[in-house]
Order: C-alpha cells, then sequence, then structure tokens
C-alpha cells in the first residue's frame, strides 16, 4: 500500500483525483490539506459520503512528507513550488498539478506568471507528466508536472504530425471549448451559473497561460519555434474539452495518411484511441481517454481532440503518472 | 411619457425590467441606481450594449424622487422599506420587488426576516400586486407590493378553488421548482455553475421566506387559516418556476370540473391560460403568462403551475401593476 | 472469469452496464444484441472506442444461453419475459431491468402495461433485486427483477419507516424528479434538445407504470395495502432522480429520531448513505450510491432520496445482483 | 395592417417569427401550413396557448396567395423554391427562409444541395436580405433571401474589413459554435437531449452547406475569390451563435483601428453593436442584435461575432426585411 497525500483538497481536480485513488488498490489516503477548510473531506464534497470522511488539515510541508510516500498537489501556482522543495528534500515523491514545473525557462514563466519562480534550479529537469511522450523519464522521477488541460489536446494530436513534418510548424491555430470545471471551484460573476448557462463566450484570447506550455512541446516535437494562436472558450457544461487545430500541410496528404500516422503513433498507448467520426466530448467524460481525429480541409489540416479535463486534463494523468512512478499497471485505477 | 427610476439595477429582475420598459411606448427611464457599481448600466449588463447606457449611480431616494415618477425598487429586504418611506413622501409612486410590503403583521414580518420592519405602520395598507386578483386595489395605489416569485405559481391556480370550497385549505402541500436566475446575480458556492449544474437539489425546506406570503393569500382566499407546507428545488434552467400543489378535495370532483373553474374564473385574464396538458417552464419563458391546470389524482385535487420567474414572477407583474397605476393599457411592452 | 451476455445492448442501461462490467475482474462480456444494428458496440456507443468492440447480433436466445452464463435483459417489457423463460431453461441465470418480473400478480400487471404477461406463472416467485432489503432472497435466485429507478427512491427511504410504523401507510405523496436519461435512447420531440432544455414539466400524472410497483413493496413494508401518490418530473439533466416524500406521521417524532431509524437500518449497506444535509442528485451521479435524508415540516415527514438513476437506478443494481448471486464482494466493479 | 402567412410553421424559426409578429402592430397572420399537422398552431406550440390559435392548414400556393400580402416560407430548401414561383406570380411579396434564393449560380447549388434548382432562372436576381448591407435592393425587392444564420456571423464582421483591405482574402478560418436549436425542430439521435447535453462536437467538417452562402458574400465584399475553411460545432445550448474568424492580416494593424472600422461602417445599424469586451451569445439571445468585436494576434486579425441564431440568424432578419419591403420603421417588433 502506498501512502499518499493531497495538497489543497477542496478544489475539482482534487476532488477528482480523491475519487480515482478511492478505486486504486494499492493506495491508502493519508493526508489531505487545505488552508482554509478544517471539516471533514465529506462535508466539503458531499459526494464523498460513505466513500472517504478524512479531516482537511493545515499542516506543514513536513508533516505531509511524514506521512505520505507521494503527494499530489493541486496548489495554485507559485504556491504549490513554494512549498514542494521541502516535501522532496524528505525523499517523498510528488506529481504537480500546478504550471509550476512545466516551463523549461524561469524569464518564461516570469513573463506569463507575472512572479519570479520559488524554485527556479530545477526548470527544465522535471519530466512532463505525458506519458505518451515521456514515460521514460517520469518512471525513475522524484517530482513530475503534470500537464495542463489544454495543453494535452493540442501536445497529443500534433506531435506525430510535427515529428512527422506533415504540417508546418509556424502556422497553427488552436481554437478550444472547455467546460466550467476547468475554471475551478472559487464562485466568481462570469461562472455563475445564470451568467454561463445557455451561453458559450471566449475568454483569455491570446493571453491564456496554457500558451508557453504548448509552444514549449510542439517546439519540441517540431524541433523548431512553434508559436501558436490560441483561443479557448468557456463552454456551458461541466466537463470536457474539444480542440481544433489548424495546421498548413507541408505536402498534399489526406485524412487516411494522417489517421494512420497517428494510429501508428499511438497504437501501444491505452488512453489515446484515433477514430474515424467527429468526437464529441460527451465520448471521453468521466474517463482517462483522449479522442483524436483528423482532417484535410482547404488545404489545411485539422486535427481535433477530446479529453475530459479534469481526469485526462488533470486527473488521471496524475494517476497515470503515479502508477508509472511507483511500478504499478500504468491503467491501475483507470479503466 | 412616464419617467422610472430603477433601485438596485445589477440584479436580474432589473435587468428584465430594464429590458420591459425599454419595449414600453410610454416609459422613459431616467435613473438607475447601484451601491456598488457606477459604470454605464450595458457595462454591467453587456446585453445591453447598443439599447441602454445610462450610468448607474448612488444617489439619495430624494434625488431619485426629483427625477422620476414611478420607482421600481429591487432592493432587498428591509433595505427597500427603508429608502420607499421617502420616496413617497415626495408624491412619487412605488412598485417594491422585495417582501417588505407583502405581509400584513410587523410580527410575521420579523419572525420570518429576523429583523424589525423598518415602516411597520404602513403594513397592511399596501395592495398585493397580483392584479388578478386586487386589481381595483391597485389601480389607485401610491405603492403596491410587487408579489413573489413562487407565491405567484401557489396563490394564482389555488384561490379559485378555495374560494369555490372545492379543497380543504388545511392540508396543502407545495413542491416547486425554480431556475437559478431566482436566487440572485450574488455568485455563491451553491449557484456555482459546476455545482448546481446537472443536479437539483431542495432548499430551505419548511423555512423558505415565501411561506408566509402563500399562507397569507391562500388564507384570505380560503377565509380561514392555511398553512402549506413547501418545499422550494433549485432546478438546472435559468428561468421557470414549475409548482405543484397537492390539495384534499373536499368533495368528489374531476379534472373537467376543476379546469372549468379555473376558466371561469381567468377567463379575461391575459396572462394566464388554463390548458388541458401539463404545461412546461419552457411553456412561459420569456413572457408574463402563467399556464395552469388541474388533475384529480388518488382523490388529491392537483393543480400544476408554470411562469418564467423573472418575468411574470418578478418584473413583468411590475409592469402589469406599473400600467395599472399609471392608467396604460395593462398589457403595454408585455405581449 | 464469468462469460456474461446482455440482450438489447443499444440502450443507455446497457451501455452504462458495460461501462460497470468492463471493470469487473470476474467478467467477460460474451455477446451483446440487437435487433435493429449489427455494428461493433463501439460504433453504437462511441464512449466505448479502443474499449470494447464487440459485434452487435440478431441472435437466438438460445444461441444466448450457450455463450453465457449469466445474461442481463435491457429489453423492453413484455419482449423481456418472452426470450428469458428459454434462457433460464439452459440453466442460465438472468437479471431482467425490465418491469416484467417485478409485479407479483399478473392481473396488475394487465392492469398497467394493457397486455396479458407472457410467462405469468413465475410471477411472484422472482426475487426483487434490491439487495438492500431481500439478499438472501437474491443470493440463491436464478432470476432477479431488477428495480426500477423511481420505485427505488421510494422503498428505500420509506421501507424502515412504514416497518417502524412512524408514517401513515395511506396518504404518501411522492413528488420525483428525473435525468432525462431515464426516458431512453430513442428520440422523440418531448426528448429533443430545444425542447427539454431550459425547462421541467410533470409528466404521467396519476398513470406512471412506476406506480404500481412503488405500491407492491410500500404495502409489504407496512403490511397492508399502500397507493402512493405518484408525480414523475422531466429535468434537464442527463442523470439523475430526486425523490420527496410526504407522509404524514403516526405519532410526533423529530428529524433526528427520524435520520437514526434510517441510520440504523441501513448500517452494514455499503450504497444507502443518510446524510443531514439536502442532497441533490449530484452528490450521487456516476455512482451505485443513494443518500437519503429525512424531515419533519408542519406535522408531516418528509423523506429526500437521490440517486443516479442509470447505476444504483438500473446498472449498478443489476451488479449488485450479479456479485450477489455469482459469489463475487458485493461492491465488485461498484466502487 | 399587412396580411401575412407562414409557409412551414411547425419549426422554430416559424415559431420564432409568429412570436415576432404577434408584437407587431402592422401585422395579422392569417394563414399558416403544414403539410403533416392540422391542429390549432398552441397545439403544436404550447407556449402560443392564449396568443395565437389559428390552425394549421395543408393549402396549396395559390390559396396562401390569396389570403395574404405578404409571404415568409420556413419550407426546407427545393421545397420553397417549388412553391414560391406561384405565390409570387400572383404579386404576393416573400422572404424565403430557406437556402434556395441565396446562392447566384444553380451550378454552384447542385453541387452543394445535390439536386437542380426548382427556380433556377432567378438565382442572381434575388436580394439577400442582410438589410446592413443590401437595404437598397431589399426596399423594392418582391422576393428576399433571408440569410443563413451561420453565414450572418461570418459576413457582418469580416465585410467591412476586407473591403478596406485589412484582411487578407485567402485565408480566413471560420470557427463557429451553434446552439441545438438550429439543427431544427425533427428528432434525431444527435440531437436528442442524452446525447448532445453536456457535450460539444464539430459536424459537417468541409462540408456544411452554409459555405458557399459565406463565400459568395465574402468575395464580393473582397471583390474576389474567398474560400474559406469553415468548422461548425454543436453547442449545448437552446440557443445562440458564436463565430471566431482568424484572417492573415494584409499589413499590421491594432485592435483599436479594427474596432474603429467596424464602428464606423456599422455606426447606423441599429442591430450590429461593435463591442470591445469579448462577447457572449448571451448577450444577444431573444434580441435581434449582432455584437462584434475584433482582436489581433499573433500577426492574425480575429473577429468574434455573436447573435441569435433563431432571431439575427433567422426570423428577426425575416422581420427586419419584411418592415423594409412594406414601409415599416425597420426596427418595428424587433427591439
Amino acid at each position: 500500500m502506498s501512502k499518499v497525500a493531497i495538497l489543497g483538497a477542496t478544489g475539482y481536480t482534487a476532488l477528482e483525483l480523491i475519487k480515482l485513488l478511492l478505486r486504486h488498490p494499492g493506495v491508502e489516503i493519508t493526508a489531505l490539506t487545505s488552508r482554509e477548510e478544517t471539516a471533514p473531506v465529506d462535508r466539503v464534497h458531499p459526494s464523498l459520503s460513505g466513500r472517504l470522511s478524512l479531516p482537511l488539515e493545515n499542516i506543514s510541508a513536513k508533516e505531509v512528507a511524514e506521512r505520505a510516500e507521494c503527494v499530489f498537489s493541486c496548489l495554485p501556482h507559485a504556491a504549490s513550488a513554494t512549498v514542494i522543495p521541502e516535501i522532496l528534500a524528505n525523499g517523498v515523491k510528488v506529481v504537480d498539478f500546478s504550471a509550476d514545473y512545466r516551463l523549461d525557462s524561469p524569464e518564461m514563466f516570469k513573463t506569463w506568471y507575472e512572479i519570479d519562480h520559488p524554485d527556479a534550479t530545477r526548470l527544465g529537469k522535471v519530466p512532463y507528466g505525458m506519458p505518451e511522450l515521456f514515460r521514460e523519464r517520469i518512471v525513475p522521477a522524484q517530482l513530475v508536472a503534470n500537464p495542463g488541460c489544454y495543453p494535452t489536446t493540442a501536445i497529443l494530436p500534433l506531435t506525430p504530425l510535427l515529428r512527422a513534418k506533415m504540417i508546418e510548424p509556424n502556422d497553427i491555430i488552436l481554437d478550444a471549448k472547455s467546460g466550467v470545471s476547468g475554471a475551478g471551484r472559487k464562485p466568481k460573476l462570469n461562472l455563475h451559473y445564470p451568467e454561463c448557462n445557455e451561453s458559450i463566450a471566449a475568454y483569455g484570447v491570446g493571453k491564456h497561460r496554457h500558451t508557453p506550455e504548448i509552444n514549449q512541446y510542439l517546439s519540441l516535437a517540431a524541433d523548431g519555434p512553434v508559436e501558436v494562436i490560441f483561443t479557448p472558450h468557456l463552454t456551458p457544461m461541466d466537463r470536457g474539452i474539444l480542440t481544433v487545430a489548424y495546421a498548413r500541410q507541408t505536402r498534399p496528404t489526406s485524412q487516411a495518411e494522417l489517421l494512420e500516422v497517428l494510429r501508428e503513433f499511438y497504437q501501444n498507448e491505452p488512453f489515446v484511441q484515433i477514430v474515424k467520426h467527429l468526437p464529441a466530448t460527451k465520448d471521453v467524460a468521466f474517463t482517462n481517454n483522449c479522442h483524436i481525429t483528423a482532417r484535410v480541409v482547404g488545404g489545411r489540416v485539422m486535427t481535433i481532440a477530446v479529453i475530459d479535463n479534469l481526469i485526462k486534463g488533470a486527473s488521471g494523468s496524475a494517476v497515470q503518472n503515479f502508477n508509472l512512478m511507483f511500478g504499478y499497471d500504468e491503467t491501475l485505477a483507470l479503466l
């Protein structure tokens, strides 16, 4: 049994993580932290009634480290990288949900997050927790940077095509649509039910913080600089992300060829399915799957990818990484 | 042209009222107040872009009274009855959306609202703004108490049956379902999209503040004390209330007889339709209509009534009252 | 490994059942039938892409029986009881999702379903698949009648109170709200998205076919005849049922006492949680749990119960029954 | 009073049209046709209860022409152009909701609609019913081709920028999101509530029939051939379209300059508002407005436009055209 703790356990990704871990035969949850709540976790999340009644605690990184072999940090950016170093110093493994260890460059972090990185020396050495691309680096890691939800839907479909030089790296447009849970559990006017229900709107146009993360990993795939145009939308549904990528083809190709390249690339991956039909977010809701298709329209390659933002886009990937780091079957608790 | 002002113009009922008044050929909106916002109203409510750009102002009751012949107060309870006396003293007419003047008794107000009434001497003298029942008192009134949304769906269907002595007054159960806009525009966790979307829940069981209002007007209809059991539910939709009433029949009756009694009672009412089918809230969405049907099941009389909570349940009724108070055709701006 | 087959595998309960069974370590799905489709099941249900690609087949009861040790029948009423006898004759166990074996009396079946029962002699001998009440009869059974979704939310909360003689059996009102998936996968106008979205409506008032099932099992609990008034509503959400029961108390009681009686009754049940707060359907969405609370209002006892209609209200209960019938841990695949 | 008739009066655009016309002081509805229904229209659309009870009739074009001065045709493509010639021959004016008279070329029509055009000689002579661009041609017209919903959200924002040569005509991507009512009232599996609720999906990628209509009118604005990439999505909401256009700038520009060009172009238009913020579909729901904004991101110009697909995208525009054709104030019944 692996003892695990969750930092920042009141949010939606933490709740989803708890639900997945409760199904995991090798896991015992030993600590849940919160800076604001001290109630049993099932009071804050009534859906845990009868399933988990551990108290939320405001405890130090050191105490957490003493109780757990693995810590999942669901803290906000900057807060996460402030406590993780001490946890690591105690020999405990960490899966970090925040953006803190995803970017390689402290300058890039400062540009987009507008603060100095609290643990800058570690940047560039932490594997990105996307097992489909970085499995070998994740297995032995002590710290893994769990990917952002939107980046997952851009990097998974485009990496094989960039590596195969089938699309131009310098003209990629990403039009993404996310369910509201992606915006977190804190009430705000734009997330108030009568505001966002029955409505769709773009937000953060040209400014969303997932942009540098997408650029970094697509650049890696392209072996050269990529700067995408990324437009997220708030969509009136709880969960799910659908991202359409529009890229310029390097040579005439076909839907069949694109699907074949993608299928071969992901043929052994349990959580990536290449489909011929146009996928809907509902097809992957409440699963760790990513469904991807491709089309050629007007000389452009389009990819369409769907995930559940809280699972493959957050907590499912985190458990997948945990499984790899602790030697469990990668799919445990995720099928 | 009648000059009108709206107090507390940032909420949903105020927004709906503005939209109705913009269609009213006899109305000019001259002032919008807010204690928190000073922006043009179309900044706060982008749906007003290009339609109304009046600033929100934090002005005194006296200033409001100088600018308007009619004031609609969308202030919260207690706040409303604090400013209304001065407005009335300036000879201005008022339609009050709050609960402040709906109950006849200051004691009842204190029991349910847990504060002393700010203008207790006026209680019992203010007509209840339900034209279908109290039109004659509304026409000459200077102040009208606009009805609550839930009470509208209870009082309209049950009054004719109580007056006709077809149902027992002492055993009435109201099971009501409301869209989320009824809970207001202030963000709260239980109204946060990912919390209340895809979910229904009862709330305020046995404690909802519309209960004494319902009791008071059903008692009037029954000519004797009525105390209902009232269970409201938060339903995942923007608008609409559906209320099922379960009452004991005083003598064997039939659906046809019930519908006939209701139809006769409301035969000249432009906004009450008695229907044979089971009505849905969507049938009356964005209208000032109330659709009512009735059934007999297992010896009980059931009535089912639907309204749009923001229109017939608030701003539409307010305009209906305004039309009566100012001599306009009662249906102006409401069809 | 137990080989299982599913009859009528294109509907929502079948899809949910497949998803649960794919998580069950002791189950191999060997046949899926459909009278209309012959595609691989993941074509009909794209959410199964990469998870199950078994073909849908139009095969005889005999063929099914040859391939499976347990058959789950998701066929419509009457169709189910037409094929089940032959499957049973081949020594195969059956969990029937239809209403065919839930009522004890062929006359009652005919009254409500308007046809003669195809297998009338078996009625009255088939255990009702509600393990919390009938576990001992389910374990050795060859055929189990899986409960209806609405009845689950009425029978679970009211049985302990009726057995404890705390509520009168002769004056029970059930006001129930269901998500749209409960109405099945066949497109109809009233289930067309723009019709039922943003709208709530009662349906089948006084006529819903779950009424006799509720009456039968509440009568058993009351040890005397019970005839409820049952009003279901179509609620704009995918999943979930919330049922409020209004019953007359036999003697003055309190919320605390009611909760205590319920808690004691279900203390060892893994899937029934008695809660103090007012539960929302979202609290149990995608789980096999039933959350129940109780209140006393105006001299009446109210119970509020929530389930996921497709899981505890159908496929989850079916797997729970399967686990009991085949000697697996009752919670396998359900936590 | 202008007598008007509606062909194909059971669909959503017809319903919306009826609601608008009921508010129009100059209109009397004299006939509603349907090939399938003969009930009073308020039976088919319960939201019309108490508002309009005209029967649906299966009558000939000639009979319709005898009863009306203006006919709105809500018939499907090809069906519409089959009956319209006879109506026109009787001297009656027509606003056609179908795509039949929108394209100038019979060949293009055949390519996209896969049938020969029933009234090909008229193509190229019928004004496109977008008053903001073609008002002068609409006023004297006997027949007007009411625009498609998606095209409205592409043509309105891009025309001023193409005319001003600020964007390249040959590299335009349109990513559009529509509410479900756009797909019509006929029940289909993909529009079944539990299928499309809580889910977003692209459809008709590279094949949607609004593509040639968009191309034709953008080509006119560009004074040269335009072929867009157009990706529509089915979004889980009743109403609304949001379209993001990605175009290449011809020279460095800024958001301020773009907004200024748009504002100047539409300065006298009552139904087009240029906004600085990112608009949501809810901002224009149930109105005839189109809100447009623009951004410059990564060297590309983006426009974002929102409308209510049933009003500005269909019935509102139709009434706007009617007002122009019959000499009413253009905004009558639309504010």
